[in-house]
């Protein structure tokens, strides 16, 4: 054991998660208001195929919306690898970038309008809290089931096998198949790009 | 609908979460290992202790360690509500710090040694997720079960029904009942601190 002292300080006790460049000049060039949620999901596939397109990240994005206006709130992308860092799933982007702007923790407080999340898969057992924390009262998913693992070899983990109805029992509702074909379109191209898929260890050691 | 163009910038398309500055001032105090499970735990109460007690955030911390050495990388806490992120748990921060501070975003990559995440109590919903996409080997947490829920008046959600045997299935060994008593014992100081529970909404409309 060393003798020297720790040296923790503010710059390596915080860590900064942001979009890319790209992004933003897409956020900006999109209308304010998404009123269908086919056309919330077509912007985020677009924004999930751009993320590995420009390689800033896997083939995930989430946007969250007013749910009844459709006013843009923002959309997140999966950040990964460009910030070694596991947790930045597109949906903790999105929601955590939505608090930020809204100046909220929690997007279903009462002075606030409804809010959605639209995310180009089901979320993965991590996502799937953050989901129920975030205070969205709808989620949108473009489908659920093994194709997304089976064509990417992204692991998306054990998530809770009643899912559905505990979501459904927080007063989340889901809106399942919008844009499926699409985005399982996209995890094809993303898996004949030849990207780099990570993933956490499997067990081996 | 406004006319007006959409105003994304660097700025509002980034957050940064950070630990308070008593945490800073904590770690450097603290030596650079900590050797039997028992002294880190007790390092991590006393950091969600000082959390709530400053009003920095809930009563969570999570430690990271070098699991056979007890090498220290950081002890995070919960920062919910100083950064409006619901994202933002003890386990969250301090697996992303960790990344950060060794540069991967796998915990358990082959080239590091195995690494271990000692909380205050079972992890949510959430951060079972979180947990599961770290690459740590060994979660030590203080108890699992009601009291946590029943004393702070928190809600962790719907834990998946099979936590153990996911985490186990993917090598990730559990130590429960790790000074139980002095974790249950700083969840009664902080529910008679008065302190603000803050939780996502509950399905109310």
């Amino acid at each position: 054991m060393s003798n020297t002292k720790n040296a923790y300080s503010r710059a390596n006790t915080s860590f900064t998660l942001d979009l890319p460049e790209w992004a933003i000049e897409e956020l900006n060039a999109l209308p304010k208001h998404l009123v269908s949620v086919e056309e919330r999901m077509a912007a985020v596939i677009e924004f999930s195929r751009r993320n590995f397109q420009n390689s800033t990240g896997g083939p995930f994005a989430a946007g969250i919306f007013e749910r009844d206006s459709g006013r843009l709130v923002v959309i997140g992308v999966n950040r990964v690898m460009p910030f070694l860092c596991s947790s930045a799933h597109a949906e903790v982007m999105a929601i955590s970038l939505a608090q930020k702007l809204l100046g909220v923790y929690d997007l279903g407080a009462p002075e606030l309008p409804a809010h959605q999340l639209v995310v180009n898969w089901r979320p993965c057992a991590m996502c799937f809290g953050a989901v129920l924390w975030s205070g969205v009262r709808s989620l949108v998913i473009a489908g659920e089931g093994p194709e997304l693992e089976e064509i990417t070899g992204f692991d998306e983990g054990p998530v809770h096998p009643d899912w559905r109805a505990e979501l459904s029992r927080r007063g989340i509702e889901v809106v399942e198949d919008v844009l499926r074909t699409e985005a399982l379109e996209a995890y094809r191209e993303f898996a004949t790009s030849q990207s780099f898929v990570y993933n956490a260890r499997l067990g081996v050691d």
